[in-house]
């Protein structure tokens, strides 16, 4: 990763996310059966809690599939406001992560407005900021030796002007957390500034979607920082990305600014009630973010010994470094033609010379050691 | 309804969706037991198709829901292309219908724009709207003689000036279709004066949510008029309104504009594979379309009988006249102590002196009708 520039992108034409192939078309390229390919790329655990395929058998939901959830989430709050150890009014229910993002982009961008972004980050922040009509200040990160930590002073000094932040730790795709009080100092700064300046400080938004794999969390900086949104997920820690359930949790007057914003019922009643129930049961995530940790570190001990760089991680993926964007393909490309997804980054994108790959189960991990010892390093 | 002139909102605060009470609400408010609570308020039918618990059981989905739906929604797709007879480019999956209709305002309604709403209609057209920082110009309807139908003049007058048209037909709240050939001769009307400007024409949605119980479809204009996207759902006929699967369906150019809009996957992988299964099993929705039909005249009747106005209706809901908001109000008072759920119209709503109940399973559907008879008419 090379030092760049803080840049500000005015959006001619708005970013959209973009996709690894599918299934079917990685199966349809390489000639491969489907049930071969496996999805490196997606950042999810393959082991849901075991309480889904009883709760799934027993066909009972908070209400039956011919109904609307309920319209406010009243037993799914109350789960996470216990799992989260917030009120029920600190909390907002969301179709992912995603539309959580999406709606405080709706309540805090203003057409013409800006949001910072510590780059490289997840790619939705972009894309959901210029759809507002609103620009990026992209504020680069430090280097993979200070752990790609964010600028804070950087970061500090754009938000002076801006309607947003976007802060995502532990950081997807550099897959460490930033340091220690780097983010209580950077919300000191924003509303020192904003004291200062006589205005209302930027919304933080600490997207925390991998910090159960850390166990550690910023959620009780929101008492003292009332422009702070945490956004926490069940796709992640919890092995349940399907069911689409996320929330903002935030102090009860944030939270009343996004309520107006949010779908009259976008989560699914089977959603509703399984991350429920996942929500309650103490080891629902627990035994995955064990599996996680443990098939982690096998397989950067395998990739390494295969020759590849791969840089530390506390989350469920990690990041390789492979020196040069067209190895970087060429591996992608190996990787590919085996039925192994990795997520890759665009030409000009700063890991451009780097893949992510998610740590998935023990035989699809040992897929991807042999894999990666049979691909001649270029 | 009285005639009210054609009025245009400048939004401060935007409009929000608002519900009726809760179940939790209404049993605490009348000391009812919860089970007892009937909604009556949001147009769903109680009888998902008979394939749900089979699925379910089975517990195997196009994805486990450990991982994301499948970013293409393949085979849901190809299902939907079928069953409405389309080509698989010309649609667009959402979480729900309301999630189609978020992603035409944002790729369609500037902020300052415009759109036009024959009023009264689906609540969310107006939320969604000055959500977007863009004004409603509502057209009213024409009385109930009239069968609520549109003006179509006066609605071809407003779209001149406008980004985006808000139908929906069968309309709710009103229950009944436009007449043959209204909408056609409004988007020839609105094609016309476009060429006559030398500008695009406004995009018009058409709301089909009802459109299974009247048998009939305008999918087919859109090949003559490329503005026109069409909005169907499972959560009306196919009584599968808790898994949240909606669709676009517009000519392929349309849906590449809209496509980089959507989220990355917001359906959950449950849903995704139940309403697949839905749309290939040709006895799924009529089922339940030959259930509601008999059981709306049924209430019909009954309700007539007990002495209130019933409208007619081709939907799975009708429109009780009460005459005066004050009776209207002591009618939904009634109906809510016996744990019966109606929607309201708030004050100021050309319908503030209706009612809109939905067409139930027979057991809920007496009990409706015995509260009708109990409660005194004003």
């Amino acid at each position: 990763m090379s030092p760049t520039p803080v840049t500000t992108n005015l959006p001619t034409q708005p970013a959209s996310y973009s996709w690894e192939a599918t299934d079917e078309e990685v199966a349809a390229r390489f000639d491969l059966p489907i049930e071969s390919i496996v999805r490196f790329d997606l950042n999810t655990s393959p082991a849901p809690p075991e309480l889904v395929g009883t709760l799934l058998a027993a066909g009972r939901f908070d209400t039956p599939l011919s109904e609307y959830p309920p319209s406010d989430y009243r037993r799914l709050v109350a789960a996470a406001a216990v799992r989260y150890g917030v009120d029920t009014d600190e909390l907002l229910v969301g179709a992912g992560a995603d539309e959580i993002l999406d709606i405080v982009a709706k309540v805090v961008l203003p057409p013409g407005g800006t949001a910072v972004i510590p780059t490289p980050s997840y790619a939705m922040y972009r894309v959901l900021t210029e759809q507002r009509g609103a620009s990026v200040v992209a504020v680069p990160r430090q280097d993979a030796e200070a752990g790609y930590a964010m600028d804070v002073d950087a970061v500090r000094a754009a938000a002076a002007g801006a309607d947003l932040v976007w802060l995502c730790s532990p950081n997807n795709p550099t897959a460490l957390p930033e340091p220690d009080g780097a983010i209580e100092r950077l919300l000191d700064g924003i509303a020192v500034d904003a004291v200062g300046a006589g205005r209302e400080p930027a919304i933080v938004v600490l997207d925390e979607a991998y910090a159960e794999f850390v166990d550690r969390t910023l959620l009780g900086l929101r008492d003292r920082f009332p422009n702070l949104v945490v956004v926490r997920t069940a796709s992640k820690a919890y092995a349940l990305a399907g069911l689409r359930v996320g929330f903002a949790i935030a102090r009860p007057e944030v939270i009343a600014r996004l309520n107006p914003f949010r779908p009259p019922g976008s989560v699914s009643t089977v959603s509703v009630t399984i991350v429920t129930e996942a929500l309650l049961d103490s080891g629902a995530a627990s035994a995955n973010i064990e599996r996680v940790r443990g098939e982690r570190e096998r397989l950067r001990d395998g990739l390494t010994a295969a020759g590849w760089s791969v840089g530390p991680s506390v989350t469920n993926f990690v990041l390789v470094d492979l020196g040069s964007v067209e190895r970087a393909a060429t591996v992608a490309q190996g990787l590919l033609s085996r039925g192994l997804v990795p997520r890759t980054f665009p030409a000009g994108h700063p890991l451009a010379d780097h893949l992510r790959l998610t740590v998935r189960a023990p035989a699809e991990n040992d897929r991807l050691l042999a894999a990666a010892r049979e691909i001649e390093p270029a």
